[in-house]
């Protein structure tokens, strides 16, 4: 076997507005006491399995921030390079960001409901520019083309131009990357890697504070499909909780 | 009045060995309660003085990266780039690192302990290669120069080559800078900035967890010798606690 690149993904837990049932995208809410246990948690097992990485990506948004931070803490690797991009935050949920979910379930039914958040290609309703949940003063995002709607396949075209120009050359430098992001920036992510399709990506769920370690050969494909999780047995009941939920 | 730059220097607050009164130096030992609070206010204090830093550099040793992570979460600022160098870590304490302050006194006398910890330029005995408390097999300092026991004069000589290849060329940029460090570095960028003479540095003790702001001109002089403290109140209580340690 030739040399592989060793890439990292994890994803933040809990946010302060997962536990009070709110679409959240761009809105930069912090992790609740939970998500900061579960980012803890997701670098004792990176320590434990020995995967220490060299260099960390991040979105601009702090439940991925701070999940970078206290994991590579946990894991003694708190001093190594950081870099980030708002091509890696989680999808922009446009006029639903700030809403809750139920509201939203009620007021527009099941289908237009699902078809938000889970059809591959059409995103929610832009948010209107000035309002309390958009990000267009942001100074944070200044001088970026940034969206006022996301579904999936907007954050591929913004996520992967990253990927390419500044993730694959930390790896082909031989570098272990941790990517600390959101579940939809890494499915992009996941999508390209394991050339999943359309239709099947829409039923894949990413665990949240459990790292996923790809192997990549020269081509960067992975040389276990889906990579594998450092606690497979904990993310194999996450993944079917969010199944379940579907019932 | 022409173009200034900003440069705020932030020292980490109380760590778990201040409290236990041993001498730290380069040994990772994280903040205690405490000092994450310190690190919050400090952050706070950015905030409400309108200070934005663009970007931040920390050392590697995780007090003062835990410093800048909880800073800038709470100055809305978590979000900036972020550069490490072991150039701006804490002294190197050589052999006395992991000693018990009072114990070191009591076995050495007050002059050697006076010269040890305050003189410019005589550092403590060198470190033993591969004792519990030496960095030599550290990954972090991998191929690095690093030293075995420091002076402040020996941290002024590493440190001012990563002010001027990475913090200089940041300001001239326009960027505000915030340098996230220790009480030595950061004595060392005082004394650098503010053209100190060798015996009155030992004299000269900053604050931690409150941010001191140097508005420079293009010379890099400070337009007000010493800076000014974002809390100037709490700033000389803290200096009149430490000069009256000594009496």
């Amino acid at each position: 076997m030739g040399m592989t690149y060793t890439l990292v993904l994890l994803r933040h837990g809990e946010s302060e507005w997962n536990a009070k049932n709110l679409f959240t995208g761009w809105v930069d809410v912090p992790l609740s006491e939970k998500g900061r246990g579960e980012a803890t948690r997701g670098g004792e097992l990176l320590k434990e399995a020995g995967v220490n990485p060299d260099v960390v990506h991040t979105s601009l948004l702090r439940r991925a921030i701070m999940t970078a931070n206290l994991a590579l803490d946990s894991a003694d690797r708190h001093w190594i390079p950081v870099k980030r991009s708002w091509r890696l935050n989680e999808r922009h949920y446009g006029d639903l960001q700030g809403k809750d979910k139920k509201q939203v379930r009620d007021q527009y039914g099941d289908d237009q409901f699902m078809l938000w958040r889970r059809s591959y290609d059409v995103p929610p309703p832009e948010i209107e520019l000035g309002s309390e949940f958009s990000q267009d003063a942001d100074v944070r995002y200044a001088g970026e083309p940034i969206p006022r709607a996301e579904a999936l396949a907007q954050v591929l075209v913004r996520a992967l131009p990253y990927w390419e120009s500044e993730i694959v050359p930390d790896l082909k430098a031989g570098k272990t990357v941790l990517v600390a992001a959101h579940g939809n920036s890494l499915r992009a992510i996941v999508k390209h890697l394991d050339g999943i399709d359309d239709a099947t990506i829409a039923g894949l769920n990413i665990p949240t504070g459990i790292p996923l370690v790809y192997e990549l050969d020269e081509d960067f494909t992975p040389v276990t499909p889906g990579g594998t999780y450092l606690d497979p047995a904990a993310a194999a009941d996450a993944i079917a909780a969010v199944a379940n939920q579907g019932k």
